[in-house]
């Protein structure tokens, strides 16, 4: 990509250390700014940072722990100003990051504008869409023709998020319909806005969880959605980049989940402390021993008959695993189908029974296999022992797996904790009770 | 959500089979019509569908089994036409999915305009920049002042994916700059797009992976991406719903890697086949079987320990389970990072140290923990095999974890496929190995 090749090729230069080097990076997109600053070191990064033009703009792209970084290296007016000029979104989330006493000094510099939108935005739950909102959208009155609402948009001055959804107000900031800039452009030109819009409007409200927000704009492919509060006044827009955000930090929240990691919050795997690292894995991992207890407890039981058939030993492991390892699949298919819509709680039942017929399948395949395996090692009761124990095992496991997200989720907890780890440590404890039941049952 | 409860309504009215309900549907956003038609059954959705007004729009909005199924209700006359309006990445998409002798008799009906696009677009690979872009984009040529641009959007007709960005093109069709709709109407009137337009445009190659395309388009926010052949020349775009939609399908498929599913391609969960469901599972089941024989063979070859020892069996689940446990959250942290692009494969050498810090501190507090419980069960000899068993499983654990990832990516394999189940069955086997090694250096 050639593009990319000379980004590569200017930040080469940038580490070499030329100094008038800033005005190559002038030229650059945004994104690419800030991508070459937040490779550099934070000496570096905050000499460069200063001589650019649009730092505002460059300041939001980096990561919030730089952007906060870099605000501390300005005087409180500068900074004043640098944050008066962000979008509103990215300048409240930066203002929750200070410390109080910043913010209290702030207060006295930051412009009436941004001070109103501290005083709107601010107050807002976080992973809310009132929290996501921004408030920099564009809106018209209904009864201006089409000429005049592009009159007006020209010369709407400051950085909107977008110009491309303009959303229809009355007088007291009631949502009444949506326009494209599109439709402004393509209707007649005399036409009014009021002929024109479309007042079936799809909103968010100000409380709603944003993984909702980002998955209502990713359905119907909007540039933006618009929130409303309590009274249904137009109070925000999100925009569909948010909804990226939005979107890869769920997942990734959903992935560390089922891996038994406690979500990192955009730390980086590579600078975060090690410490932190830690606190995020051995809550988990602690929990996890109860359920590796269980199976020593059960194995405890059985004692009499492991010493006098060591060979069930030998098995243990493979029949306990396959019912874990079935067990996390259910719950990973499971706990995604739910993230993505694909299957909501109602279908809970009839999910059961469709899981039940895969895990006869799976549990009668593996059957066939140890069963096999067992009387190559032992005799044809070892076999049957494993055969029947085989098929309990995976059909338990997938059973488990396939219940626990929604169990988590009626006992209020995120299905997402369903983790892989967490399965297979409960199915292994129930593996080793139905393993050695049964061998119990039909050995001695 | 008000729009959502309307809906809702509309949706059990429609269930109730009243025949003159496609009056109300029509009135609906695109996507809910699709939607309420998507829930009905097979003959009620052609039924209604057959009235509706904007019939390629709702058709691209379902999912592409109920599209093909939809298609078949037609004569080829009217499905030829149906499909003439439709986008042209959805048009390509449904016609892929036909039967051979289908597509050839489609050959005689469709426009010339759509066998160009099957030309154009046909023959990329699956998974590619070329095979997921639209070529419905629009361009202008450099010289035209901002009044003649508007003159000229605003007599586009045809369903263009994006407006807002329009691409500017020598007569050879080389890409020259971009210029968004906002820059044009914001522009002073006179001014001519060579003056106002980006030059320095980021764009993507036909054959680039479309997870990369998408990446790139969420980092730089852009609601398009134009894709330029091997001579520059701008052949189509990708939007940024595409880029969402593929987020989201990568990373269902990186969490059912995770969780070592084979990942379903828009199968759901709730209508997909049994046997499909049992095929995507089995594969990764019996090759877990392997691993689990190794822990088994393990065991076997320390059975006289084992038996002289049998308190050695109560703690084998927790140990060989801690390791099995750790050695997944460090898998998860890992494929994610790299799937997300905070690490690269580079970075390798310096996690490994800091992941050996993190393992040391886990498998310390771990060790710390199962010591006590050995005293409890044993005497301090056990506690001490206990211990230090736990730090060395733990600790390979994690470097098991952390290192499958890149190695499966050395053997060009996807890193995602290193699942917790994968990863657990590994370290079982290692951990058994190293607990009844240290047990019978110090028992005995």
């Amino acid at each position: 990509m050639q593009h990319q090749e000379k980004i590569q090729q200017l930040h080469e230069t940038l580490l070499t250390g030329e100094n008038n080097i800033h005005q190559l990076l002038q030229k650059l997109n945004i994104a690419d700014q800030a991508r070459i600053l937040s490779e550099l070191g934070p000496a570096e990064r905050c000499h460069h940072f200063r001589q650019l033009e649009r730092q505002a703009e460059v300041l939001e792209y980096l990561p919030l722990a730089m952007q906060i970084q870099l605000a501390y290296q300005f005087p409180l007016e500068q900074l004043a100003s640098l944050m008066d000029a962000m979008h509103s979104d990215d300048f409240i989330d930066l203002y929750k990051q200070m410390p109080c006493e910043v913010q209290q000094q702030l207060l006295g510099k930051l412009s009436t504008q941004s001070l109103q939108t501290l005083r709107e935005l601010h107050a807002y739950p976080e992973e809310t869409a009132g929290a996501l909102m921004s408030s920099d959208f564009v809106t018209l009155a209904p009864e201006l023709s089409m000429t005049e609402a592009i009159e007006t948009l020209r010369d709407i001055a400051g950085n909107h998020d977008t110009l491309y959804l303009i959303y229809i107000v009355d007088e007291k900031q009631h949502l009444l319909g949506v326009i494209s800039l599109r439709q402004i452009i393509q209707a007649r030109p005399d036409a009014t806005i009021n002929e024109v819009m479309t007042t079936d409007v799809v909103y968010a409200t100000v409380d709603e969880d944003q993984e909702q927000v980002a998955r209502t704009l990713a359905y119907y492919d909007f540039i933006a959605l618009p929130v409303v509060d309590a009274t249904q006044k137009l109070v925000g827009i999100i925009t569909y980049d948010d909804a990226m955000d939005i979107a890869e930090a769920e997942s990734t929240e959903d992935i560390l989940k089922s891996g038994a990691v406690t979500p990192l919050n955009e730390l980086s795997l590579k600078t975060a402390p090690i410490l932190r690292l830690y606190q995020k894995r051995v809550f988990w991992l602690v929990i996890l021993v109860f359920g590796s207890l269980l199976s020593g407890i059960g194995i405890a039981h059985f004692e009499d008959i492991i010493s006098t058939h060591i060979v069930l030993v030998f098995f243990l492991p493979l029949l306990v695993g396959s019912g874990g390892n079935a067990g996390s699949q259910s719950a990973t298919l499971m706990v995604r189908a739910l993230a993505t819509g694909d299957v909501q709680f109602k279908d809970w039942f009839s999910l059961l029974g469709r899981e039940s017929l895969v895990a006869l399948c799976l549990g009668g395949t593996m059957a066939i296999a140890v069963s096999i395996l067992g009387y190559i090692r032992g005799d044809w009761m070892v076999a049957v022992v494993l055969a029947l124990s085989m098929l309990g095992i995976v059909l338990m496991g997938c059973l488990i797996g396939m219940s626990l997200p929604f169990i988590l989720n009626k006992l209020k907890m995120d299905p997402a904790s369903a983790s892989a780890p967490l399965v297979t440590s409960i199915c292994d404890a129930t593996g080793v009770i139905i393993y050695l039941f049964i061998a119990s049952q039909l050995l001695f």
